[in-house]
């Protein structure tokens, strides 16, 4: 498997695009992106568990109910959510589009982003949509990842190239993060497209498995967002025979659905609101999957340890008192922690209490972008990662003042 | 019942004080605090549950497992948690006191207040005894509040007198709150004193019932402490007949409890690690009471939500968004939200939509000091409150550079 171009335009098919068509007042900045796949596929999605869903979300779910849709919509700038006319608009949206590009309104993935309960006018999706499909391009990934970036400060895309039966197979993904971060089953928006063949039991298979291990274990603040969504388009373009079971080529499609969607993890931590850093926690010696899954996601979720991490303070007790509160059952007096980045690893805590380190070397190996938090509860064999951010004046700014 | 002065020298018999040991380099700053009983009280106390628990817990549980205690010493500067000799030095404490105060060292509630993970010196709180003991007076509840402060900037006392079997009793408590502020069944540092009558079995009924609704119900910023604790000891002196069964005086025992624990609630949220505002969510109208808990929580601690009401800002979808993801069995279509302060109260979402409303009158209502959300879930009889803060540049400055 090697990394490529072209993000969702990678794979056979596909093409993209992004337009400005007024939600947001902002003229630079794009509001409306469309995907299009120039045949009809295979679609799976993930949705938040939110109990208070986008109305988008749930015109999607019945829109792919059949596993099919050939085309994904998605604006920013207005959530479409908590709207008492809500379902209408985004069913709208669908008709609108569906007519313009010849394909069912049934076939239309639709998503929103931005500001929960502010109605959204249907006007500017009307006005903007002639100007969005003649966008369509085979390098209109980086328009349409534009498109639904909100705070995000930059465009998430990445793909990569595979190998099923004998078959070169493309996958990419798009994504916007930044807050509201804290996936439960689904995640933020993430839109992947491949010309990989699979079933629609598979793909959906392939999906609800590896978001386990990749967006929901994504933390940016701690809140669930009622708007978080990932979907799959397979369109088959790629002529590998159909992936209908488990088996070798499922394996490989697996291995590259979890690469895109790592990378996609790592990026949406990496910039989520006010982030100045990436912080990875990596878990091993776990006594069973679940520990480590509950360790790390607690203690990448923690407020303490992630503000410490902003001031480069390696304050390694917060990230033992994030392991003592999470309800995993742990040894607390197993447990070492150590911090990693290109600067180097130094050991804090050995066996639940702490060693003496030098607090300059901390300092420098803190003081980089990307920082790894690594847990050894030596306890078993399971391991586990999770990812987020630091704590920073800038998320307060930010969402202190988001509405104006 | 009415409120008094004094805090928890109030009740008959108890004195307090507290001194500048040299835990902490600040001079300026006590850094240790007493409370005395003249006779032997009833004790009863709740913990942390957080698995990394501070050594001084694991020893105060130890003492206190008859039911009695005689006097509360305590420490800030210094966890004394996540140390190899940790509890040894607890023990230490516990002995030396109990030698100068002429008390068995079983009767000794110890505790700990400061950073994780550096071994605790039992040097200056040996070389510190003698001034504490000699500064124990019935003025010197503020000397033992400061004592125990660490991030906290307002000292938090309070006391009232109540009336039992015909007999006025007093009850009072001091507490230390600020960070790492998430109690769960137990909580930061608490210590109530009265003069009341009761047996050892209904002082913890009351105390395990009462902090469900009031520590338990706090929260600054999600992360739950090693070392939170909640004491409350009662010396008898007010000559009652002695509590042991539930009934009338139960009742007004349970009432002086929590008008003191709320109380302190208030004053732990409203001074949190670098706050501007106390919130209040106020849920009513909940299926059980578990879902108006679960609920007014969840609010309480959304750091969109948070972030939003130090900006004064409407941002109301973030208060659905909370509700949605806090796994409550509620009705997200019933749900109204109201904001409301001393400047009045506005209604913004009626049934789960918005409702139009003056951002004007918003903003004077949001840019009070003390801010309540109301949530009507209109779909049953049960009510709730849970008190926090708004989260702010202050929040990330301290804890960015907590141990430097």
């Amino acid at each position: 498997m090697k990394m490529i171009e072209g993000g969702v335009c990678a794979a056979q098919g596909f093409t993209a695009g992004g337009v400005h068509c007024g939600i947001r007042k902002n003229r630079s900045k794009r509001d409306l992106a469309l995907i299009y796949s120039s045949v009809p596929a295979t679609a799976a999605a993930v949705y938040t568990t939110n109990l208070v869903k986008g109305a988008p979300l749930i015109v999607t779910k019945k829109n792919i109910a059949d596993g099919k849709a050939q085309c994904i919509i998605c604006n920013s700038g207005n959530a479409n959510t908590c709207n008492a006319n809500g379902e209408e608009i985004a069913e709208e949206t669908c008709a609108l589009l569906g007519a313009k590009l010849g394909v069912s309104a049934k076939d239309v993935v639709v998503a929103s982003t931005g500001v929960i309960g502010q109605p959204l006018d249907i006007a500017p999706i009307k006005n903007g949509l002639n100007a969005l499909v003649a966008d369509l391009s085979e390098d209109g990934c980086a328009r349409a990842a534009e498109g639904i970036m909100t705070t995000d400060t930059v465009k998430k895309e990445v793909a990569v190239e595979f190998v099923v039966g004998g078959k070169t197979c493309k996958m990419g993904g798009i994504a916007k993060g930044s807050g509201m971060i804290h996936p439960n089953m689904a995640t933020m928006l993430v839109f992947i497209t491949t010309d990989c063949a699979i079933s629609s039991e598979m793909l959906d298979k392939a999906l609800k498995g590896d978001i386990q291990d990749t967006f929901n274990m994504v933390s940016v603040d701690g809140d669930t967002s009622t708007n978080d969504m990932v979907v799959v388009l397979a369109n088959g373009l790629a002529g590998n025979k159909v992936i209908d079971k488990e088996g070798e080529d499922f394996a490989a499609f697996m291995t590259a659905l979890n690469t895109i969607n790592v990378s996609l993890c790592r990026m949406i931590a990496g910039d989520g609101e006010g982030a100045t850093k990436l912080l990875e926690c990596k878990v091993t010696g776990a006594k069973t999957k679940a520990v480590a899954k509950t360790v790390a996601k607690s203690v990448i979720c923690s407020s303490l340890l992630k503000a410490a991490m902003f001031g480069a303070d390696a304050n390694w007790g917060r990230v033992l008192c994030a392991i003592g509160y999470s309800g995993a059952d742990v040894d607390v007096n197993k447990i070492d922690v150590a911090f990693s980045s290109a600067k180097g690893t130094i050991e804090v805590c050995k066996n639940g209490s702490g060693v003496d380190f030098s607090e300059e070397k901390a300092k420098e190996i803190l003081l980089e972008k990307e920082i790894d938090i690594l847990v050894g509860l030596n306890d078993g064999e399971f391991d586990s990662a999770a990812w987020g951010c630091d704590l920073t004046y800038d998320y307060v700014r930010i969402n202190g003042d988001y509405r104006t």
